[in-house]
């Protein structure tokens, strides 16, 4: 129905400008690899200014030698090549029912393409860790204030020492066989499969190993759930993604006509691999396995179901991703005070005229 | 918060690509015009393609002398400009409850500009009106078929002869200053000051005086307000905009801290102008009038409320307006089954730390 001479392009939807937050057009994604311009966006400060020209990075701390590597130094190590999905851990909490304060993001704080970099255990090697080392903290060059900081912060997170020396968890300097955009976290970023977005900082300034519990904002304080609206009893910190799945096509609310249907969309999860994908068309009622295509360990997984509809009404359609670490999506999401790890069974509802 | 080397745009919401539709970022729109990138997209087919080195535009019908005009003889006569708010019939759709088929459009299925051209009228004076004539009907270059069509059609709309003789109802050949872009209906649209979006008709490929009532798909069946859920009883077309405002800042669920915050949005209308928008941040128990903008006649007013905030919690903040002709904004919004002319009052809610 698109024609040659005017292009149709989906859009990022803007959250907020300043810091920049902006989401991807995720029912429209139907690629493997995501193109920078449609890439989400996801910042708590203003963007940094670097100067590029007098790069390093240095590893301190709890380790060996201090090490100090220069960009040129990184890229000459060897590399590897890894499609990563990265979801931002407010994905969904615009469907958080109570809502939950903060970016209302719907489903679309989440992308992928292919990150080459270095493993962080190759840098490590070169520094050594101490005995007592127990996690590896990562400082952004991002900084600013946020309504619930009383000052200053840069971003700064930390990895427990046996995720940090994962052999596929690294510092990356490519997307898309280019250096990492700017806005994405030029010149290096880390890049840590299967954990929520917020573990994968960007424009990292330098490493430090240390033999404690980091104790940062951005690690007790956010991205933290919270299960109680009016204390902290019972809570813990947001690590691997959850299982999850999202159907992009029909579109919630659609008119379609009698006849056959692909349903399609995508699940992915933070834990062994997709192994199942179930579709019900009658609420949760009954549900048929939809085809599962799989990529690469840290895609997402593509499936498809083709449905046949002779009878007019209105029909809510739910998908399902399980596991193969058996961990299934519930009916009704875990609700957090801060709203993360959505991630319920998708549902839409379309009108078959 | 934002720097030069690192500009941050917002950008239009994708809704659908086929045909394609994309709402503006109506938060972040400031300015009293709205730059073609950031201006909605709103279609009911694919684009139509047209010879344009070959462009006539014909009136005829219930006419004393059929005419046609080349697109030269339009740009020859005396033009008016006029900045003209479009707002689609089925903007805030996804805030109905309960929900309506359709695209879910949020808040931003308006944009507004200078759009120049020609009366109508002056055009009509040219072939004249037989005496018994009571519509004009415009059709557009598009057409295709839709779920709740069951053959191909073009879009076609009619006006009562009172709205098409009105002085600023007009045949646009620019917006902007600029030629209007191939989307938004190059090289001739009809703007109809006022009414919702679906009777400024793009893409004029004929214009055609009748003496009965127009009974297209696209005025009987669309665009008809429908009260029950399963009956046509008490339909009745849908024609001027509701008096409606918008909160553009802060966002829903925002976080903010105590002090003062600048409340700002705008309001509109389709009859008369806006004489009044009250805010409330107790979620309606008290009011208290914001500060008006007003623009030029067709345009949204513009609007602040400095609101200072010393006690921590959870605020809904609600906007309602008042046209000079008293009609207001209700808290609840008419239902109606096709989703149309939403105009309840604006809520927000956001978390004061």
């Amino acid at each position: 129905m698109s024609n040659r001479f005017f292009p149709v392009m989906p859009s990022l939807t803007t959250h907020s400008l300043h810091p920049e937050n902006q989401e991807s057009p995720i029912h429209f994604l139907k690629k493997r690899v995501i193109d920078t311009p449609l890439f989400y966006k996801r910042n708590h400060f203003p963007y940094p200014l670097l100067t590029h020209s007098n790069y390093w990075l240095p590893i301190s701390g709890s380790v060996k030698k201090p090490t100090i590597f220069s960009l040129q130094d990184i890229i000459n190590l060897p590399s590897k090549t890894l499609n990563v999905l990265l979801e931002c851990a407010g994905n969904k909490r615009h469907f958080f029912e109570p809502k939950t304060f903060g970016e209302q993001w719907e489903k679309g704080a989440m992308s992928q393409g292919y990150w080459t970099g270095v493993p962080l255990r190759t840098l490590l090697d070169y520094s050594g860790i101490e005995a007592g080392a127990k996690e590896v903290v990562f400082e952004g060059y991002d900084f600013g204030t946020q309504p619930e900081l009383t000052k200053m912060h840069r971003y700064v997170r930390s990895l427990p020492l046996v995720k940090a020396l994962h052999p596929d968890t690294m510092i990356a300097y490519e997307y898309n066989e280019q250096p990492i955009p700017y806005k994405h976290g030029y010149p290096l970023r880390l890049i840590v499969p299967q954990w929520y977005g917020m573990a994968s900082v960007k424009w990292v300034k330098q490493i430090i190993v240390i033999d404690s519990s980091f104790q940062g904002p951005f690690q007790t304080k956010d991205y933290v759930y919270y299960p109680h609206k009016n204390s902290n009893k019972d809570s813990y910190p947001v690590t691997t993604m959850h299982v999850n799945s999202t159907i992009q096509q029909p579109l919630h609310m659609e008119i379609l006509r009698t006849g056959i249907h692909t349903i399609e969309g995508i699940a992915w999860t933070g834990q062994g691999e997709i192994s199942k994908v179930e579709i019900s068309i009658d609420n949760g009622e009954t549900w048929a396995d939809a085809k599962i295509m799989k990529g690469s360990k840290y895609e997402w997984t593509t499936w498809t179901y083709e449905w046949t509809v002779h009878q007019q009404g209105e029909y809510t359609i739910l998908s399902k991703a399980t596991d193969s670490t058996e961990r299934t999506q519930p009916y009704t999401a875990f609700w957090n005070r801060k709203g993360y790890g959505y991630h319920a069974m998708d549902h839409i509802t379309v009108n078959i005229k």
